[in-house]
């Protein structure tokens, strides 16, 4: 079976990307399930009903989420009712929505997806490891086909979530930097890996944003108020192929377009 | 004119890559300069006169560091009249050695390197982008031919030190992560970039330390001793071609090559 | 002669708090100079011109700032003239404003004072100890009589700061954590010291904002709306007795008032 | 009943410092039980059997630990069957040693003591807020009167921490930054509250260590062997009056002495 992962998805130009993009590869590799990661689909930093709806009706199945899961206020309750998206599962008990699910694609394969976010440079969340292991647990019951998308910041965090799931997932892709990395492989047992997805989103610019004001923060040091970038889009993603009888992925493939 | 860099080469596996590949890439590519990142060169954490020797004598013409540069104390004394050593030029005014330096090719041809460190997320240096102003309007005067290693870890700021120099030099290349990233290009004005080279190193490992001891100290927050990984390397590097009357980047390749 | 320095005024119960206590410690203390770190005087971050004036309208004399100096965005137009409020001298070249100055007593003794920030933990500014020594030299050509807050997060940079100023100043007291700390003391050649000066503003908060926000954000790990607290005022400050002809300090005594 | 906490005992001077004033303190104040954080006992980082033991002889009763608990790492051993050791109750599960534990006074009085760690600018640890309630509910069968030494940098996470404890335990009292605060109260429902006992060890010196190694490391950026200051101690602690029947805290004084 064929699954897309799409990363961090950054608002207009983001949403557009997968829109037309996502036309083109469904047709072209008969995409199993398609999961892409929402945290930035709302005006760089958040979700909204009305983006996710649009992302959905583009064509993507499922929504992973990160460190600005919550940064529109009003998603708190969208998230909780909404089955397709999914949060990083290691925020505290009690949190709002999901951080793993069970899938169903059209051929009614099953597909566990997990979201986990990195502590590293990042918020003191629960262990991602563990929460992994958990997570992991439960989905076994129902499916042997399980993808994760650890949001993280450190290079050394997610390539040891990497070797920590080898063998026990199909895979782990990494998203957050929102740069894409040329690391993928298929580490022993069947999982593939990638660091990270990269961004989909506005191309000239700085990770999303507006490259003058980033600039002007770096060197300056006063607060900048963040702005979406303008202008054409790029498309990030990677293509897995993995074996629907025992889970285990045969290929990685890294996906890059440009408007 | 054709410029090889090299990303953070890492130990013992890191320094046989360099050896092996360059060997090769040298005859093929006919190299007019190759600029490697020894930050790790020994033992994982610093450089000594022996290592560094060892690369030089592989065909490495500068070495480029990074914020290990220090662990092995002795480096003080030999950074300090090694020339083709230079170390971030962000360090405070008195810090040993140089943060740039001109170098001159076989064929003469004069290209000036430029070393700096990011300070998201890592040591409190002085502003790298203004530095950066300062070793350009300095190198300019002698060649239009120039190169940067940021050796930085978050990717916005990495991204905006691309954007800041783009037209002002030939190419910005990243390092420190150790994952090579893919996100290549020339931005506009002839400016190579890519956010990080990732690593010449031990390959089944958690950024160049053996694997089973990170995901250890992940998951119990107890301190390791962190070794370099055994096995075989990975060698990871870009290609850049330049012109050489203006200094304009045409192509930048990256080379991942695996024993 | 005698001068008091006021930790970090939040909100309106800060400045209610100034205005009440320095009424009556100007009539019984006769002091000579009111210093006071401003950085919180508009609702919890960043001041304003009228809240600025609202505490030199209670008998404030110099406004130093800290990490919230630029929160409220107008206030980049009003500290570019007003000179009797200061903001960190180790932000970059270029930024609004003064980081040191010479203010005149009703008696017209000269006082030099300085503001630093602090990088362990927080922004990404120029080295504070160089900073220091160049404001320092040019103060003295002035005046012996010299004064520093350093606003700070990590209680080791702080002291590394007085001991490295030690003789060198009349007084190095910290700002910033909204703690007072405990540990006053003339150190060698007469500089008077103090990590912490603590915050002037509502008692029963975490460190100025709205107890219960800070629990829930630190539990649920979700964005919350920080709100300064309500309630009864504490005023922090000290009071430091100097030499006015050699600038040594002879003591430096803590204040907490409470309503 | 009494009960002393004593802030980071560190290196020789440190364990002098104990052994002087509790020989003093026993004898004035009657005490029931003694506290001390032992982090930094042996040589400045981590403790050993001896340390350990040289601080039971001289009067302590219970250690406390922080994140240096590991630094020596023969401690893993010793910690795991010393009862008297606690290390923070937030490290993960299949840590070794204990989060919290129930001592017994000469007077068989129950008193339960719990360590716990913040995460912010530290380690990615559990919660220590949930942890906190863990360990409250198990301690509360057995006695009302208890005690936590909550290992933290940010003043916001310990604030925090001592009004999410209010009216529930006897004190919260904090330790790491080295440095005493001047904010002890009694905090509604009987709770004693202070930021930070300070440091129990050579008074001249940033933190501990020797100052001169410490500055230049700032201004240099350069790696530096710390080493624990020589000279004259400090001793730092708190007394605390408790209800020895509803486990309520009357009264907390901070304690000072010098060499
Ligand atoms: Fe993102
Ligand atoms: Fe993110
Ligand atoms: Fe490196
Ligand atoms: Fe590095
Ligand atoms: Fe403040
Ligand atoms: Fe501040
Ligand atoms: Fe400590
Ligand atoms: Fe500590």
């Amino acid at each position: 079976m064929r699954l897309l992962m799409i990363g961090d998805v950054v608002g207009r130009a983001g949403r557009r990307a997968v829109k037309v993009n996502l036309e083109d590869l469904k047709r072209e590799f008969n995409l199993d399930l398609v999961i892409a990661n929402g945290e930035n689909a709302a005006g760089g930093a958040g979700i909204t009903r009305e983006t996710a709806q649009e992302l959905f009706a583009s064509g993507v199945d499922v929504l992973t989420m990160g460190n600005h899961v919550w940064n529109v206020k009003d998603a708190i309750n969208y998230i909780e009712h909404e089955k397709r998206i999914i949060r990083p599962a290691n925020y505290p008990p009690g949190t709002p929505g999901a951080g793993s699910n069970i899938f169903e694609t059209r051929r009614k394969v099953k597909v566990g997806v997990i979201n986990l976010a990195g502590r590293v440079f990042l918020q003191s969340l629960d262990c991602p490891f563990r929460k992994a292991d958990e997570a992991l647990t439960r989905i076994k019951k129902t499916t042997d086909i399980v993808v994760v998308d650890f949001h993280a910041e450190a290079t050394s965090e997610k390539v040891a979530m990497g070797w920590y799931l080898a063998g026990r997932v199909s895979a782990v892709v990494g998203t957050h930097t929102h740069i894409q990395t040329a690391d993928e492989r298929i580490l022993p047992g069947g999982t593939a890996y990638l660091t990270d997805l990269g961004m989909t989103g506005p191309r000239d610019s700085v990770i999303g944003v507006k490259k003058e004001t980033v600039i002007d923060k770096f060197i300056s040091q006063m607060p900048q108020r963040f702005e979406v970038a303008n202008g054409p889009y790029q498309f990030n993603a990677a293509l897995l192929e993995i074996d629907e009888y025992n889970g285990e992925a045969s290929s990685i493939i890294r996906i890059q377009n440009y408007e």
